[in-house]
């Protein structure tokens, strides 16, 4: 633990802008990495900073370019980073126009050990993606509550809208949980600082790149939980916010230039409409507003056309996965982005760490216009390099109305074709499938609150193809909608203590609960030691009558998923599914352990999900 | 005329099958054809006529391979016809075991004139097709109605499955009205001899390829109906069928082989779904229903990938190309088609007739579906080489959607949202946009009987992209519902003598009638003559509150249309669109004359359409 400690005491220190009235973004690098131009953006106190002479004198640290900017206040210093350089600490030596001399502390560090084996070691199908808010999840430690200065001040548990005090200790606590679950990775919404005056849970407005939110425990805590998580095996994602800041980041506040945000004469709102980017008969004007156009009036949008804009995030990106040891990557909003940059950053990521995984949030309709923004089997003038995207249709047009859509039968065949435009993609199996999530009503409350529907959910979740992220609380009946109130980002029930319900223990769980709950686990495991699941085909067949019969299978391993999401018990010969069912003779109930003949009809109840092992 | 006389002589003569006992498909073929290795098909009186010999001494001429059948009425010989063969009658000899010789004719023609330039030339954009079914239109031969000795007798005009006497004469009696219209193609139904017991007023059970349906005025007619279309500068558009035949085509009932028609234990109908011929998962038994599966028990499967099934359905399809100088191929049923199969057969007929176009029926839910089979920008195993679909999705979610989901305004978003997803298709401008057709409830149904949508529908049809098609009466308000009793084939008012209203003379029709009819007459000819809508690229704006904008635009021209779907008058501003009315100062109203000034803004009436063509 030695070398992590004097990691972050430099850190602590290029953060915190030792070097008198100067910062430095990034506060510190690593020898050996291969991404090693780095522009460095320095900012002083006052606007004839610009002025400054710049001077390196390291061995293998060489100045290569410095650029002023509109703001006087900012310089940029490309420095180049030798292959030969050793860690040890670089001195930015700055002189103004008044021959005063002062020194920028810019720590080269050495690089993390165990990269692409322990770390950044990407997330695929074998994996199991939990998603939470640290705010809402669990407080381990109250002294972090309030930090004392920042704007947002609300805590209080009763609103939904204020702080609720969940942190990064409290998840640390609870890891034995997720294990139990077969989780094997955790995605938080963002922990860099969002030091704004309101809604500051959600982490989605940044108002400093290079600062942790210290109310869920700051920068130290996340490498705890980072190496927690992998000495556990599991995996950190992290969430990455590339569209926008926080408007009270210094850099809204007081812009290097006018143009690293995009500048309208009045507020625009994005139209929030994915065509413009990929309608062969779009409007510039349309798409500009589209892309250009502002999420909301509190989150600037930034112009990553702009080079300097694009080269701090891209070595902020790289940044937080080398100092954290991030495995995954989550792309917020992604298609707010502008593409060509996004590429750019997709490739500088996985350049440095060839096993890193992204996934981008494409909240739009259509699965061509999601896999658009993927890796995909389209030939069009913009290709994008992203590996995976947040599967938002086998949700609108899949799951969702398979178990809403049930008096037709017609609902279930949605799902089935929604899988069926795979071939679009390079690559389904890196689309992450999901029931809901922060933003969106919660699954059991879309499915009105019936604990059949919820299990159906869950256990396709678990044995669709492409990698399951399940929304905290979801194992447990949580609910609430996304409108008009809000309800969904309720807290993880133990996750306080005094919590008269416990999820953690079953405490005051209902029997449903704690069935749904246990039946969760029970899917978990078996999908954790199922390599047909994990990594195999899928197979599925036309549903009919709201019977839907599909196989993951491979060399080793078939399963067998029956979902009967009509009103009506079903019977289902094995016989009629020869391409899969041929050789085995008996089906091995996953959930209750029975065993079927093959040789006879399996009868599964109405609304169900029956998952079975095929054997010989 | 002396040319054609002399070749339906011939054709007449092979067709009868003068040979004795002895006939040959195709009856005869062309010199100078690039397809000229032609496998005849000999069909004998009885079980040995497979073991005739086999002998052609004709210059240029040569049998290069016979092969028998499992069914020995049948031989197929190989016949190559080399370029410097001249016109003039082949005798297949025919020599039994029994050393008894016969002869068959087998006329080599000389090829129509003017292929390429006055026949085959395609139907493009530049085209506004107009779809009829000759047994509905009108009646302009009353001595065919009846054919002794065919198995429909059912003449009957009160009664929807019956015929009603429709036929080509009746067609070429009102070249003039579909000319008035702008029309520049038509598309009937096919007329290939349906000699089934019943319902043979559509046309797609073939009962002989080789010979035109009497009841519509037989193989002379045909000719002299694309004769007289091409003296017009019209163009005919055949509707072709390949994936099965009616169950009394003597294939059918007499097959070479059983292969030559899909065989299963017991009637098995396809699943009429489109997903497993895509569909990454598909189990081989979905996708061998889909595909083999029969389309209704009264027409059997061809089965394509039996090699003489698919040079018979090749060379017919030539044949008919170069016999009746047809200009455009539509292909039924394209989805359950061998779809290898289909590209050679749209490869042969390309490779003949360069500029010939071809569209497939592609019934199916979704953009990328429907892009699945034609010339696509997606990279799959599968490459469709159709250049075109007929465009279900403009419909489905387009056009009906804007019309009927007006209260949420999202409806036309959906117009715009299906259009964005062009960019799967190589060339959407090959698609045929439509309304209706003879499967569908009619849109004026569809839209609550609403003259101002009929208005909408038509205007968008003849300014989007594509090619326009326009199924016979939907100018005049015809009405009827597909489900639950059909009534979307009734006969077109005028087109029987004696019918008290009349469309082609204006008598007896309402003045909604007339208007909608006048309307579509206007922006017809007016397309005619426009060449941003021919040939222009578009630009669609996202529409707001059910106002939907868009441009067809190119150097010479600009034409604006705006959609107002909602209940209330809208104001447009001209300067909102300026990349497209930039340069412009006035605005044409092509349906009124009045002219707009693009200072000021245009005010709209609610639910109303509006073309503009842009002024200097």
């Amino acid at each position: 633990m030695k070398q992590v400690s004097v990691l972050f005491v430099c850190l602590m220190l290029a953060m915190a802008g030792v070097a008198q009235n100067a910062s430095v973004y990034p506060g510190n690098w690593w020898v050996g990495m291969k991404y090693n131009k780095v522009q460095l953006m320095l900012r002083g106190d006052n606007a004839d900073f610009k002025q400054q002479q710049v001077r390196i004198q390291y061995p293998g640290v060489k100045v290569t370019g410095v650029h002023t900017a509109e703001n006087g206040k900012y310089l940029f210093v490309d420095v180049a980073v030798q292959p030969t350089a050793k860690p040890g600490t670089v001195a930015i030596e700055l002189t103004g126009t008044n021959k005063k001399k002062q020194a920028v502390s810019w720590p080269l560090l050495a690089r993390r050990k165990g990269i692409g084996t322990n770390y950044a070691r990407g997330v695929t199908s074998e994996d199991f993606i939990y998603f939470l808010m640290p705010d809402r999840f669990s407080n381990g430690d109250t002294t972090n509550d309030h930090v004392a200065g920042m704007r947002d001040q609300s805590l209080n548990r009763e609103d939904i809208g204020a702080r609720h005090g969940g942190d990064l200790q409290g998840i640390i606590n609870h890891l034995d949980y997720f294990q139990r679950m077969g989780v094997t990775a955790l995605w938080l919404t963002p922990i860099l600082e969002n030091d704004m005056p309101e809604r500051t849970e959600h982490g989605y407005a940044f108002t400093d790149h290079y600062a942790i939110e210290r109310r869920v425990g700051g920068a130290k805590m996340y490498q705890q939980l980072s190496d927690e998580l992998h000495k556990r095996g599991m995996k950190l994602i992290q969430d990455a916010v590339y569209n926008h800041t926080g408007s009270y980041h210094f850099l809204a506040m007081d812009p290097p230039a006018k143009s690293w945000f995009h500048q309208w004469p009045s507020f625009t709102q994005t139209n929030f409409k994915e065509q413009p980017i990929f309608d062969p008969y779009a409007s510039a004007r349309d798409r500009s507003i589209t892309t250009d156009g502002w999420f909301v009036p509190s989150m600037p949008d930034l112009d990553q056309t702009n080079p300097y804009v694009a080269n701090f995030l891209i070595q902020h990106a790289l940044w937080c996965v080398e100092m954290f040891g991030v495995d995954g990557w989550r792309i917020d909003t992604y298609i707010y982005n502008d593409l060509p940059f996004m590429n750019r950053c997709n490739k500088a990521l996985t350049d440095e760490y060839p096993r890193m995984t992204m996934f981008g949030e494409a909240w739009v309709g259509g699965t061509a216009n999601q896999a658009y923004f993927a890796e995909n089997n389209i030939n069009t003038g913009f290709k994008s390099n992203l590996q995976g995207v947040v599967d938002f249709q086998t949700l609108f047009t899949g799951i969702k109305p398979a178990l809403t859509d049930t008096a037709s039968g017609d609902g279930v065949q949605k799902l089935y074709n929604t899988l069926s435009n795979d071939f679009l993609y390079k690559n389904p199996m890196r689309n992450v499938v999901f029931l809901d999530n922060h933003d969106m009503s919660r699954f059991f409350s879309e499915i009105q609150e019936d604990p059949k529907r919820q299990k159906i959910g869950i256990g396709w979740l678990l044995t669709t193809r492409g990698i399951p992220q399940l929304y905290y609380g979801t194992e447990v009946l949580m609910k609430g909608f996304s409108n008009p109130d809000g309800l969904v980002r309720l807290d993880f029930p133990g996750g306080w203590e005094g919590d008269t319900r416990n999820a953690f223990t079953g405490k005051g769980l209902t029997a449903t609960e704690t069935a749904i709950q246990q039946y969760t686990q029970k899917m978990g495991i078996f999908r954790k030691n199922s390599s047909a699941i994990k990594t195999g085909k899928l197979m599925q067949y036309l549903p009919a009558k709201g019977l839907y019969i599909y196989f993951r299978y491979n060399a080793q391993q078939t399963v067998m998923c029956v979902m009967n999401t009509s009103g009506k018990e079903a019977a289902v010969n094995f016989s009629d599914y020869a391409e899969r069912t041929n050789g085995f003779t008996k089906a091995v109930n996953v959930e209750t352990g029975s065993i079927e003949h093959t040789g006879s009809a399996l009868t599964v109840p109405a609304m169900s999900f029956t998952v079975l092992e095929l054997k010989k």
